[in-house]
């Protein structure tokens, strides 16, 4: 079987490590797999690239902070290829560029627009395994581009994609993925199976396990997903479609992402196009927004609220500003002190007494519900950050998520 | 003018120094001028990457090496560039791949087999300074191959050439030619002009400012170059074509090269190919052979000593015990505690006494000559390595260095 490997950076941290990941990938290998490992770069490496950064010069071009960075998974990349060569394990490092990673141009944020699989599977043909560099491609231009947060992930189950690889593998420092956050709940309990769905709205809302956009690859291209720990041995969690919707759970899971800012536009104008004028303004700066609300009107004039990573916080001000004016909006307000907390079932569509229980048990808790979402199979909800760790234990307990089959 | 300018490693330590260097190049190009930047990677970076490669698996291949080692310069072009944007002049980062470094396919010691300037003079047209990274090109299968020593060097000339550049300057932390390296010798004197060929010898010889493949190229192509101190204003040598011989000094500088090891072949055949058959086998594994001695006949059998870089000498030792038997020899010695002393001078060819006037020098210091060799413009002897720092400072007082066309 063709099996794509991915690892972080926590686990090729040192020669080490990156040492015993070329133990697995070889254990593997000898069981009669091909096998492509995408790695990251040595964990440390990037913050240690980005201060350098920092120090020679603010606000660098995101295109030369790309060509910086890139190195990092080159880096890690062909140490791990020397050390599969050192247990006799032909082995060839490829930039991600070599590996037929083709993006777009957006410098940080880069798309993965194909796969040219041309020189991979010659690699392979020869008895190689492949180690490639992820977070990066090539731009039609040349350039290299790398692909932001997730990158790596994305990386893995794209070259999984294109090469048709029987299964997934990303390995991590957790050993899959959790009813909740086990470092807030001590009665967490780890997934066998989750659907490509479930884990996308978990991996959406802050179990970072594993990137959405990645899910979001894998759930487009059907690739079987596996959660493992790289550190310790054990199935993981299977990220595939599950066809019998009704046995799922009600509730798989409670996820949380405690880095939620919101910010605020009032008295903006009520006339169409407005809210699609500060929006597009956003896309462009390549700003997600998540949940978006409307008030009510008020004399033709409304409010409009939204909520963004609070890493995005400056760069979401700064646009909102530039067109505050266009929008006639009377002022701009924001609060970097937020925190979401959102329960994944993919049996939840048939349960509508769910969304329910969980502001119930908020309530109950004193905890105050700024800003509500629901999809058909979660529920968000905005609080204070402060009350985010409660929050999580009480809504896992409230749901019965300690329990198998809860 | 079109400058290519070369910082080596101690020039870009550390980001104070990026940024001092940033500030002298914005310098040139607010004097009007066009220029390339050719960086090295980070001093230190190179040998703490060697250092991670060995930890994570013995005599890894020379290809993966090249992967690795690649990222030094390509972080060092990146931060440069971003320095040069935070002094508000416009600048571009270009791997040497992206820079249109076409080399050949010898993994760690590659050689340049030309440059694609399309993209270098696209990004100088549009008013940019390009800085790239030194020391490594593309093979043609788009495989990164670095250039071996000197290899940042050989960049900027042949980028300079290349480009038809004014000038290629290399700063380096020395300001200029001495006529001995004034660490050895405290009446040294900076030379204002060599010409190419002297520099060459005196690259060869050790003289460390500047690898005599860079002065090889940029002697074939006309390439002006000037070496001076990166730390300090300066005019520095400037490296041309000499037309006045004849007044030319008789020895410009003494040279020395404190790590020459010697090999030897004893009783070898004396048949015809014997000779060619031994340095074919070095030049396959890409070992530099600098002096031969072929020995007296005795009963058709002869012996052959050849001196090599201390560094490969056990690769050299290796190569010629595998083919030992082949070329009938009887045993392999070696000495790894030599040194090579040179006097180099352009005017050397109209003055046959030279050559007797440096053996007599050194005899009289009781220095002992291991070996001769001699060229129109330079006579080389190799002496024991402990006598090597005396004989320098013999000879630069017996050739009177000290004085100004001395």
């Amino acid at each position: 079987m063709l099996i794509v490997q991915k690892f972080g950076g926590s686990s090729v941290a040192d020669p080490a490590r990156i040492a015993r990941v070329a133990g697995r990938v070889k254990k593997v290998v000898l069981d009669g797999n091909q096998v492509v490992v995408v790695v990251s770069a040595m964990s440390d490496t990037t913050d240690e690239l980005l201060a350098l950064a920092q120090e020679v010069g603010r606000d660098p071009s995101p295109r030369e902070v790309d060509m910086l960075l890139a190195t990092g998974e080159q880096v890690s990349c062909a140490l791990l290829s020397m050390a599969l060569a050192a247990l006799d394990c032909p082995a060839v490092s490829l930039t991600g560029g070599q590996a037929g990673i083709r993006t777009d141009g957006v410098h940080g944020k880069g798309k993965i627009v194909g796969v040219d699989t041309k020189r991979l599977v010659s690699e392979l043909q020869q008895g190689r395994t492949v180690v490639v560099a992820g977070f990066q491609g090539l731009d039609p231009g040349g350039e290299i581009v790398t692909l932001g947060r997730g990158g790596s992930d994305t990386t893995a189950v794209a070259l999984a994609a294109a090469l048709g690889a029987g299964v997934c593998e990303i390995y991590t420092d957790v050993d899959g993925v959790y009813t909740a956050d086990p470092r807030l709940v001590a009665e967490a309990r780890k997934l066998d199976v989750v659907s490509h769905d479930e884990m996308l709205e978990l991996a959406s809302l802050g179990a970072v396990v594993l990137h959405p956009r990645a899910v979001e690859l894998a759930k487009l291209y059907g690739v079987p997903l596996v959660v493992r720990s790289s550190f310790h041995d054990g199935p993981g969690t299977l990220i595939k479609e599950v066809g019998d919707m009704e046995k799922a759970a009600v509730v798989s899971g409670v996820a949380h992402d405690a880095n939620v800012a919101k910010i605020g536009l009032f008295d903006v104008e009520d006339r169409p196009g407005i809210a699609s004028r500060i929006f597009q303004e956003l896309a462009r700066e390549n700003i997600n927004v998540d949940m978006i609300i409307q008030g009510a009107m008020r004399d033709g004039r409304n409010d409009i609220a939204f909520t963004v990573s609070r890493d995005d916080l400056p760069r979401a001000l700064e646009a909102v500003r530039n067109i505050q004016h266009q929008v006639g909006a009377k002022g701009v307000t924001y609060d970097e002190g937020l925190a979401k907390i959102s329960i994944v079932g993919a049996g939840m569509v048939s349960f509508p007494g769910v969304a329910a229980a969980m502001f119930e048990g908020l309530a109950q808790a004193g905890i105050n519900i700024a800003m509500i979402s629901t999809s058909e199979i979660k529920v968000s909800c905005v609080i204070q950050r402060a009350d985010i760790e409660r929050a999580v234990r009480v809504l896992h307990l409230k749901f019965g998520l300690e329990k198998p089959g809860g």
